[in-house]
Formats: structure tokens, C-alpha cells, sequence
């Protein structure tokens, strides 16, 4: 991987922002390259604490999603919908899962069409193991405190709920 | 795309976290969750924005590299130190950059082995127009404001220097 820098390479762009740009738009860019940044830092962390499970973090998603469900099992467009990723990237990651052990395809019992992915007992151990290592490990968010991430969680929500993830109409669905 | 879902998929993880797990973990699987979807948010709306430009936002981050470069150019090793992404991913993104004519691969002056990378003027042009219309765009970080996006900048900054991205030593490089 690369080498240490001496210097913030995100302090730099803002200094070249702040003199070439005018400035105005240097908060929205120094939050973005941030948030980029982390989410490699922290994708990389989860997917270390996750490969002797044979897990990474998007299976780990959906694996939980199944875990969570009422009946252990989902159709695979609901974990689209759930994961708010492409229907492409979960029948990849629903693949890599029933190689493992942790998931079956089973067909849906009306609809012939709909293929509906089932947590196996396997997987649920799986499920549990991950979680335990990820929680114990704060979900590889060292150094930040309690109060940043919560701070994180609450400055991201309006971009979350902006971006058309969900639509809060008073009913809570579990 | 996933349909809109008609609750916060975060917020209902955090209740499944706090009831079955304890809820001491839970902040830091909030800021993870988020920051993993905000990420993805962003970065469509990057990519969407720079298409037109026939790049995107990695390749953009590696035209502005070059582009604020004292010579106009850099060795690809160096490339990847300050994106903090794989040579791999460097050589393919500046393979891409190549192909739109915004970059020339050029053998370094002393050391027949280090390739170059040299943004052309036309590399010039497409960096300037999109920084345009990234600026414009606050980065695609609708609706969060400013105090928003530097709240983001000041949670982040000791993740990333937490995670060896660089040392401060006093002397600054540009």
C-alpha cells in the first residue's frame, strides 16, 4: 500500500481550493474526499475482521438482513431494496453466500419467478460471529468516540433521506 | 434503482443492535452503516456529473493531481501515495485518462523503468470544466450545508491520520 505522507493531503486541496476557486464550495469538497477516504479506511478494517468468516461487508449486510427477516428468508429484490444496491450486486453477493454455506436459494412458493435467498443454520452461526468480532472492534471506527460517530450518523441522515432512501410516513415497518 | 423504502433502514438496524447486542457498539455501526451509503450517494452523483467529461470522480482526483503538479506531471508510484489507492488502480485509472486524451504516459528523464504520467492540454480543459461543475454542484453533498460539511471534515480527520495516511511533522510539502 502507499507510502506515509508528511502532510494532510486533504488540507492541501483545500488550500488549492481556497486560492484557485474562490472557496466557496472548498466545505463541500474537503467533506466528500473525506468521506471517501473513510470509507475505504473502514471498508478495508471490516473486510480484514470479516475474512476468516469467510464474510466480507457487503455479504455481511445482506447475511444480517436475512437474519433479522421473520422467516429467515428474503427475495432477492426486497434485499436490493433493503441494501440500496443494484439487483446485479446482490445476486453476486447472494452467490458468494451459497458458496459458503450461509445461504440456499429456495423458489417462491406462489411465484415460480421469484427466487428467495433462506439463512442457513451455518449462516446464522456466521451471522453471529461476524457481529460479535465487528461490535467488538467498533466497526473499525478507531480512533473516533461515541460522540463522533454519532455526530456522523446525524450529519448524514438529511443526505441519506435527500437522496430518496426512505420516506418517513408514520408507520414503522420491522 | 431500489424502491423507497417507508423507514430509515438504519435506524431500524439500530434498534435491532440496541436490543440484541447490548447497544454498545451501536454508535459506531450508525456512523459505519451511513458513511458506507453516503459514500455510494456521493459518488453517483460525482460520476453523473463528470460523465458528460468522460471521466470519473477517481479519474478526476487524478487529473487534479496532475493538473497542481509543479511539472504538470508525476510518477505513477507517486500518483497513488497521495490518492491512497493500489498502483493498480492508478495504472488503470490513468490508462482510462490516456484514452480520452487527457494524459500522456512519458519515459522518466533518468530512470528508464518510472513511467510518467503527464496531463495534456486538453487534460487541462476537461479539469478545469469539471472542477466548474463539481464547484457548482457543492459535490454532490445536497442538502447539507456548510457547517455540515466541515462537522464531516473535523469527525473524519482523525480517522484518517489514525489510519497512517500521514504523520504532521512540521514541514509542510506542496
Amino acid at each position: 500500500m502507499a507510502r506515509v505522507l508528511s502532510f494532510d493531503p486533504i488540507a492541501e486541496a483545500r488550500r488549492q481550493w481556497d486560492q484557485h476557486w474562490g472557496g466557496e464550495a472548498t466545505p463541500s469538497m474537503v467533506a466528500v474526499t473525506s468521506i471517501m477516504r473513510a470509507q475505504q479506511i473502514i471498508m478495508a478494517r471490516l473486510n480484514e475482521l470479516l475474512e476468516p468468516l469467510d464474510l466480507t461487508f457487503p455479504r455481511y449486510e445482506a447475511l444480517m438482513l436475512l437474519f433479522y427477516s421473520r422467516r429467515g428468508q428474503l427475495p432477492l429484490g426486497k434485499i436490493s431494496d433493503r441494501l440500496q444496491v443494484h439487483r446485479a450486486s446482490v445476486t453476486n453477493v447472494v452467490d458468494k453466500l451459497v458458496a459458503s454455506g450461509y445461504v440456499e436459494r429456495v423458489q417462491h412458493g406462489r411465484d415460480r419467478r421469484a427466487v428467495l435467498a433462506s439463512i442457513t443454520a451455518e449462516g446464522r452461526i456466521a451471522a453471529r460471529k461476524a457481529t460479535k468480532r465487528l461490535n467488538a472492534a467498533h466497526f473499525g471506527t478507531a480512533p473516533l468516540d461515541t460522540e463522533a460517530c454519532e455526530g456522523l450518523y446525524a450529519e448524514l441522515t438529511p443526505l441519506r433521506a435527500g437522496a430518496g432512501d426512505y420516506e418517513l410516513t408514520g408507520d414503522a415497518e420491522s
